[in-house]
């Protein structure tokens, strides 16, 4: 197959080759069920990295053009029933979305734990545009320098990196996570860091350690999923404190505190999963000030802190901390490789000790071949090098999706601005649940994560508590870092469409015939 | 550096070296401080392969005759301080005991994470000889065929190895598992398998699932050290049933249940830890039917079922079990590698979906690279063939320990005779508490699991209670599998010369100096 490329074109290779493949399928020249070389032979054929032609694959699938049969290899697809033509037109049919439906129609706040698996689910689905899962982008993933990492872990300690290790992590890479908080002004020795399976284990392990059934735990509202889930496993109550553009309303949070005696209050400071929002200097000073009055423990989520794109970096809590009220977790799934199952949690004394123990009960350590492939990677210092690229793609990504949702969303409806992370909050102003708008949206090719299943089921709602910005039913969370601009842009279109959809179905309830048509056509 | 090696030779090729080399530094060619080649350069000087240098260097080094260095290589030792010399005669000092040390002297049972993470210190103490650990021999870590799967998928999957994945488990790794299963007679179909990491992490869903604080659990007693572990950091009751012979005393378990009414049953049916010990048909059938009259679960541990020397194999609990009242548990841990942390767990119905749940809460999922490494690894059908030859290793090793035993411990001890496994039981008759025995055994550069802390705290005690064989002082737990049997034999003489010099003080403390001198020489 001949595909005259240009490399110095502002158009990238797979795009190019994407186009190109496109065409001949348009002209008939690749008719359907042609199955196209493998992409290890095309990108020998065209001296380009496999990734490349990966890339121009997965754009052809995911607008129809061909589909992947694992094992089989990748096959024009019968035009007729392909997704580009129904494109952001006619829905096509989507298996497998049985238990998310039935998931989202349950009360919000109860199914933590389904929501995540089908979050996932839908991730996976091809030919969706899945706006929903918070993970990075795995088309940034370094996995060639991962490879190579291993590669000198293995040569150079052999079985000693598949033996038992001990719970609390291996020790060089304790040391070189220190040395990487301190650059971020957070103190630690390298004992006090205790190397876990993502953070989701260092959150469940706080969970045991600084919690008992039937104690009160305070998170915003709303929260990240995967800690809901922790503590209701826990037998924890969760109460909600709202959140604005500042962060956690420390205002509301005081009187909670008084009236509920939390053990712990849980907190993302910093790129807010969901909202997107951060916390200001002076709200993070007065949270900790409420904690060491009222001797209350922090635990601080430093998940995707590390992805700045714009803004001046705030200091971490744990930073601001002097009397050691705050546990910090953090991990390296959404700055490097989600797959390695590496995060880690940082405290000391007697909590410390607790931690550890609880470590080694839930799984006695984490895959010590892992844990030094990390050590090897971060000590090659290329984590750096790698940040700096992997936030520049995800700014202009993040723009992208702004610049997408203020073309194709209706002047009422409003969204965060996030300065880093990974994710975005859209609220509906218009009568429209985001539950039934999921589910046109899905029809459609596009998935997102419905926003009231990140909220507690109890706390206090803010004066301004019914005002269009503060209703679960009408939220919910996009993931801009995800995929690539093109994609955003498509994914977008396809979500404005079927909000024009329910929009006009809602139209139709409430004014009869009347104002559906100019709805339909706007 | 010339070394006439013979590859016919009865003598192992690791071993020629190492004697060579110990002959050229007694006869001082070799003097302190002389930096030996790199393992790499020599192996491939003799044409043999890097394990067989790296053996012979162990060797030397347990020996006293030359100390690694990290990064720097490997060096002749000062004989006036070597370890040879002092060999198993003169005490020579261990640093980093304080915890284990200060651990015995606490009662029995209240301590598992303690003493796991000290026997794992111990082991990895330069010079001393630990059968103390669970552990895997090293040696025989089938690293580079592992290294090959982990390219394999690297190259084959890319980025989506390292992605997020489901909390169930990598789908191809569930089947796989399935099929390995069935044909050791358990059906179970590939989604009642769930990837966990490790079987710890098993046994802490299963407990999480299977328990509310508070309840009772039954196990055998001794028991593994993890599961005493979980289930005390669950707030779980644990009663002790004592083991003879054939396994479980069942006719004591029924009385138990009666009596506590607990909600599950823990065993480890075949290779018992730390007894090593088998379940006789009769008992299984027997514990089956009490579990089925009594609504009680059961939670089989069939770690290590696959590692047997002799005798016939009998079928798993979970091969039996008819009701579906068997939660099975398993890893690649023993039987492959500890590191990369791929265990599971077989249950169906209502309770996999809530050990699905529970692993979403803990860690979201295990590493999907090391699952799918393990995957490809078990697909290119690597596993039987290493099996095999694991098998025979370990078999000399039983042996080498079992012969080392009679020719060095005094006639009134007692132990067993595993069929498969990696530990026995050593019971001492003598009025010597293994504690003490311990104490003075690292002083001589060898240790052990002390006995006492397998041990629940409550439980029945059989009627012939305070026979020498059911002394929880007064026993100890052995690897066999760890070492080559050089270092067993050189281990148990400085096991049988900690005992005697414990045997003499006993006699001292006695009957004065009388029979002291008798004893020392004996």
């Amino acid at each position: 197959m001949k595909i005259a490329l240009k490399p110095n074109s502002a158009v990238p290779l797979y795009l190019q080759i994407k186009e190109h493949l496109q065409k001949q399928i348009k002209r008939g020249v690749l008719p359907p069920a042609t199955r196209l070389p493998s992409t290890r032979s095309l990108a020998e054929e065209l001296e380009v990295s496999r990734i490349t032609v990966v890339n121009a694959y997965a754009e052809l699938a995911v607008e129809g053009w061909v589909q992947a049969h694992v094992g089989q290899g990748t096959f024009v697809s019968d035009l007729r029933r392909g997704v580009e033509r129904a494109g952001i037109g006619e829905p096509f049919p989507l298996t497998g979305t049985g238990t998310w439906q039935t998931t989202l129609l349950r009360p919000p706040g109860v199914s933590a734990s389904n929501m995540l698996a089908d979050m996932l689910h839908l991730s996976q689905q091809p030919d969706l545009i899945s706006f929903a899962m918070g993970a990075p982008a795995t088309d940034l993933f370094p996995v060639r320098d991962f490879r190579r990492a291993i590669n000198v872990v293995l040569r150079r300690d052999g079985a000693e990196a598949l033996q038992y290790d001990g719970a609390a992590g291996y020790k060089p890479l304790q040391a070189t996570i220190a040395k990487y908080l301190q650059a971020r002004g957070i103190k630690a020795r390298p004992r006090e860091v205790l190397i876990t399976s993502g953070s989701q284990q260092g959150l469940d392990l706080a969970a045991r350690v600084l919690t008992e059934p039937g104690e009160c735990v305070i998170t915003e509202s709303p929260t990240y999923l995967g800690a809901l889930d922790v503590f209701e496993s826990h037998g924890v109550r969760v109460m909600g404190v709202p959140v604005d553009e500042e962060g956690m309303r420390v205002d509301i949070l005081e009187r909670l505190i008084s009236r509920h005696r939390p053990r712990l209050i849980y907190t993302i400071p910093t790129f807010h999963n969901p909202t997107g929002v951060t916390m200001s200097q002076g709200r993070r000073e007065r949270l900790l000030a409420l904690a060491r009055q009222h001797h209350v423990f922090i635990l601080e989520d430093g998940v995707c802190s590390e992805l700045r794109y714009s803004g001046t970096p705030l200091p971490a809590l744990k930073a601001l901390d002097r009397q050691g009220h705050v546990v910090y977790l953090n991990s390296f799934s959404k700055i490097l490789l989600p797959g390695i199952r590496v995060g880690y949690v940082v405290a000391s004394g007697r909590i410390l000790e607790r931690l550890v123990a609880a470590k080694q009960s839930a799984d006695l350590f984490t895959s010590s071949l892992m844990q030094r492939a990390l050590a090897e990677y971060l000590a090659a210092a290329r984590l750096e090098h790698h940040l700096t690229h992997v936030c520049q793609v995800y700014k202009a990504r993040r723009d992208a999706m702004l610049e997408g949702l203020a073309r194709h969303l209706p002047a009422d409806a409003h969204w965060s601005t996030p300065q880093g992370g990974l994710c975005l909050w859209v609220n509906l102003s218009s009568d429209v649940s985001a539950v039934q708008l999921y589910l046109t949206a899905i029809g459609y090719g596009v998935a997102f994560a419905v926003g009231s299943v990140f909220f507690p089921p109890e706390g206090d709602r803010p004066p301004d508590a019914d005002g269009p910005d503060r209703r679960p039913s009408r939220s919910f969370r996009l993931n801009f870092a995800a995929h690539r601009p093109e994609l955003i842009e498509l994914g977008l279109r396809r979500v404005a469409k079927a909000l024009r959809e329910e929009m006009a179905k809602r139209s139709v309830c409430t004014n009869r015939a009347g104002e559906a048509a100019a709805v339909v056509t706007g």
